[in-house]
């Protein structure tokens, strides 16, 4: 059961997000009209409820299969919805228009991407996956590469895959062993002949596509030691020939599959290259620059994974609304025998909180979505500040993001009771799928040291300050404002201002001590996340507030948002405060414990 | 692999909770002297570490299983574990003397609770729930079913359960439907004819004991609606004869279990009694007043799963210690390649925040268990008082305790990066074993509402504020310490306790409007958890200085200590901050919610 939340996503859009400004400034708005993206919403929608939606917990419940000749078998119903997404063209959307695609901008992708995730995370990771290996060879790939793997995975016919950990290299790439020996023949023209072994290669071997296509990170003989020696080759499942067709089943198989806490519709392979001649693979870009490349698509892969954040605590909040909806048990303060249990004040705080977060989620989503369109697109001059913009939001984004959906789905099997404990009502299935999210695509840690030595650090916090300066300005406005609710949040928020810049100061004023930075990194990730949530709900408090002026307006829908709004300031912001003390006491307590007095 | 924190354990008993004063206080100082318990914990923590610790990752990935015969079989290992748990005496440690048992005091069985259940707490399960029922016995059974029942659970040959839900009757009791019919015979005397469906039986059904004792609410035909209409009876699995043989398999039979998010090694059952001529019950006390007699076991019960929140998070931080001090991967800040990830600040602060909240945890258990003695065994003067201070202290140890296992075991999945979210590495069973924590025995709104309503409101705070005055006082001595982490501590809980009482005042001022205190109620039982931790970590941390001065002391450990109390007060307690302002700002924001705004 999943029903696409279209309406908020369109006030999102409309309101927050401003997507008509978006699109002007990238030059787009013949094309990518309101009628449009409202077309692309709801038949998005669709397809996620009728096809992908039914194959969420039955997916988890099956699982993917290894077989003993190494095919893995996805669930049943997956084959037929990736079949369905490719026939209505989704597979296609975030691509350049030359290889196929449509071109799509990231703050409409950003929400049918949700949409999806939603719809079932386990599935749509393929997508996601296929969509990073896209990006990457657009990116970076020779136009013949180009013209001979993108069209067919733009097609939904074939699926990509990011091969980078090995059992010892995990966030540490430097530690890759995976070979490649760079060799020619009049078959196959120049290439490499790879081996090693690869793990956690989420679609790494599946029978949702007639080929996929492996994007693997490995060593020549004579690379550098170290991130300077590690190249990018293409690793297709089956060899392609020149027109395309495919060819020889290529030296690379799947050895096992891992048993997984959540996603487990999703086959998490290990994959064996060169038991028999060596794989054979092509490189991409040049020698010995692989790391850059994929560095190169890691904002739009971390992103996603922010995007899941969203949408596991989105499924996770539709599913506990039904249930609390539907169950009665005892009489309600203030109610009657028979009311459901969303008259309980708990169960409506919980998924009041739930909805609010999952509003600031969304919102700082597609504002992060817009940062990356104007960055690529928008006017020449301004190119720079929306780069820095997104380079900012990315890693909060991913951070703030997954972390909170653990608690948002976690809530969510709180509002079942002990249903919640058992597997059969789903609502577990969310807390376990969304564990993963944290972890993958960099972990918390690795997100917080982006975010205090690449973008905070290294400008001496010119880029956050900046930031937080434009949510001042913005809260000075707002906090005149006529709606009480709206002045208030922007009181709320300007006070979180105040505690964030002391936490960032005090990050600076650390910059000589890089192991207390560190330490107050996922804290300070963490508040950076809470505050720019409180900064666009209070936006979408005062657009709420003027639409509810307006003939014919909406009023349930806006005045709910003016709640959720309210109900953020008062259950969420209030950990800026808390984590800008952890950030100004912490750091010195952590660094003092020894790990040797840990053990006994 | 599990060790018990002995040490830990001994310095909490010893200098946080105070063992000497409360044993003299029970009149209990010559049998339970320093070299008993210290005898006891160390057999405790032998049994645990070589015989229950190793069937619990087994016991998860096995589970309990059920026969089309009705029988379930629990997973390898548990029935001998069982019998090893017997043959110590274990069963019979909290039990009166009169029926077989040891009289342990509460200060220090909890300790050794708490090892059982870090042990295994699938396994553990069925011995807390017999425990429940030996304190309900022991409190409310005639003298004729105590001599009866009691023995055989004590020696570990019967195990107890408790039997509350029915499908429509989870947290509201009043809707319970099982009905008990009075008869006599000859041959079973004075007896009731029980029939109906119970569910989330745990260890309803299993192969670890000769019989099973039920211990039932049901409905008399004539009995009152509601509450007050309830009564309780002793269903044995099989019939108990005078001379306390077996006779006759009873008509209770184990339909199905269910499939579990976590603890799946313990076996949770759906009891169908009376298919065919009604299940044999005996009352328990006078009839109707069956809630009475279970809400005199509650504080017990409760107490012991917030006993599970601490024990499952200390099992995840040792696993996510061992992973820390063996993983390598990266060079750490200001480290060596090779160097383990424990060297990584942002691992090193998981981990000592981790330790440093469940220190408190621990150390709340302990007071905790020691109100409940001086409760029971003190100065007749002093028990109203300690009474009073255990029925506050309950439900923010059952509600802190087990809300924050979920963040502590999120966390140790955290360190194990990607391997945290494969089975097979154990981190996440106690993520999803921590997940029933919160909401069986009452879930977190339950125990929100007692503390909100029955020990906040009722008494109009002053049982709260008077606990309130005392870690003012205390705090107000520590200030003056002269180890600045000591001093620094007391004033940072000093600042908490204005914020807390802020919070309680706002509280008591709604009282005329009950559903705006219960919006605030799960907030309440964090504040005061994460308050009562602060206030006990200062005092840790005093007894740790002050040890510090004496001829060979343990340095590392009391230094270890003085980090622990330090990075709970930048780290845990800001909390209180945060919370108080929800409670302050949040609650007129979640009533403005109306419930058909969730929907479209």
């Amino acid at each position: 059961m999943y029903t696409a939340p279209l309406k908020d996503i369109q006030f999102v859009l409309n309101h927050v997000a401003d997507i008509n400004k978006v699109t002007a400034a990238i030059n787009r708005q013949d094309d990518i009209t309101p009628d449009l993206v409202d077309a692309v919403l709801t038949e998005a929608g669709k397809l996620a409820a009728d096809v992908i939606a039914p194959t969420n917990h039955t997916g988890d419940q099956t699982g993917s299969r290894h077989h003993e000749d190494g095919r893995v078998t996805t669930p049943a119903g997956f084959a037929e919805a990736y079949q369905a997404m490719a026939e209505g063209g989704w597979t296609a959307m975030d691509a350049a228009e030359e290889y196929g695609g449509q071109n799509m901008p990231m703050v409409v992708s950003s929400m049918v991407n949700e949409i999806w995730q939603s719809a079932n995370m386990a599935f749509a990771l393929c997508h996601l996956l296929t969509q990073g290996q896209v990006y990457a060879l657009q990116k970076s790939a020779s136009e013949e590469q180009k013209n001979l793997y993108l069209p067919p995975m733009l097609e939904g016919r074939w699926t990509g895959t990011m091969n980078l950990t090995e059992p010892q290299a995990g966030t540490d790439l430097a530690a890759i062993k995976t070979k490649a020996v760079k060799t020619e023949s009049d078959a196959l023209g120049t290439h490499y002949r790879i081996s090693g072994q690869k793990i956690y290669i989420t679609y790494g071997e599946h029978d949702m596509a007639e080929n996929i296509i492996h994007l693997v990170l490995a060593r020549t003989p004579d690379a550098p030691e170290g991130v300077k020696g590690i190249s990018v080759f293409i690793v297709p499942k089956f060899l392609v020939n020149a027109d395309g067709s495919l060819g020889e089943r290529n030296d690379v198989h799947c050895v096992s599959i891992e048993k997984k806490l959540g996603i487990k519709g999703s086959p998490t392979a290990v994959l064996s290259y060169g038991d028999n001649e060596g794989a054979v693979g092509y490189l991409v870009g040049e020698e010995n620059r692989g790391l850059e490349i994929m560095f190169g698509m890691m904002n739009h892969a971390r992103f996603s994974v922010g995007l899941q954040g969203l949408a596991v605590s989105e499924r996770a909040l539709q599913q506990a609304i039904g249930y609390a909806m539907d169950r009665k048990q005892g009489t309600p303060l203030g109610g009657q025998s028979g009311d459901a249990i969303i008259n309980h004040p708990d169960v409506l705080r919980i998924i009041t909180t739930m909805k609010a977060e999952i509003e600031a989620m969304r919102a700082l989503a597609a504002v992060g979505g817009a940062a990356m369109d104007l960055a690529h697109g928008g006017a020449e001059a301004d190119r720079a500040f929306w780069d820095e913009r997104a380079a900012l939001l990315v890693p909060i984004i991913k951070g703030w993001l997954t972390e909170r959906s653990l608690a948002v789905t976690s809530l969510g099997v709180q509002v079942h009771g002990g249903m919640g404990f058992i597997e059969e009502t789903g609502a577990a299935q969310h807390y376990r799928d969304a564990r993963i999210l944290p972890i993958y695509e960099g972990t918390t840690a690795i997100q917080a040291n982006d975010l205090v030595f690449r973008k905070t650090l290294r400008d001496e916090g010119k880029a956050v300050f900046t930031f937080l300066d434009e949510i001042d300005a913005e809260m000075i406005t707002l906090a005149g404002n006529d709606h009480p609710v709206v002045a208030s949040a922007a009181m709320a928020v300007t006070d979180a201002l105040a505690d964030a810049r002391l936490a960032i100061n005090h990050i600076l004023s650390s910059a000589n001590d890089p192991r207390r930075s560190a330490v107050s990194g996922s804290n300070y990730v963490m508040l950076m996340g809470y505050l720019a949530g409180g900064w666009l709900m209070a936006r979408s408090a005062a657009k709420a507030a003027e639409q509810l002026e307006a003939d014919g307006a909406d009023e349930n829908f806006l005045n709910a948002k003016l709640v959720t709004a309210d109900s953020y300031m008062g259950h969420a912001l209030p950990q800026v405060m808390a984590l800008a003390r952890s950030i100004l006491a912490g750091d010195d307590a952590v660094l003092a414990m020894r790990p040797d007095w840990l053990q006994g």
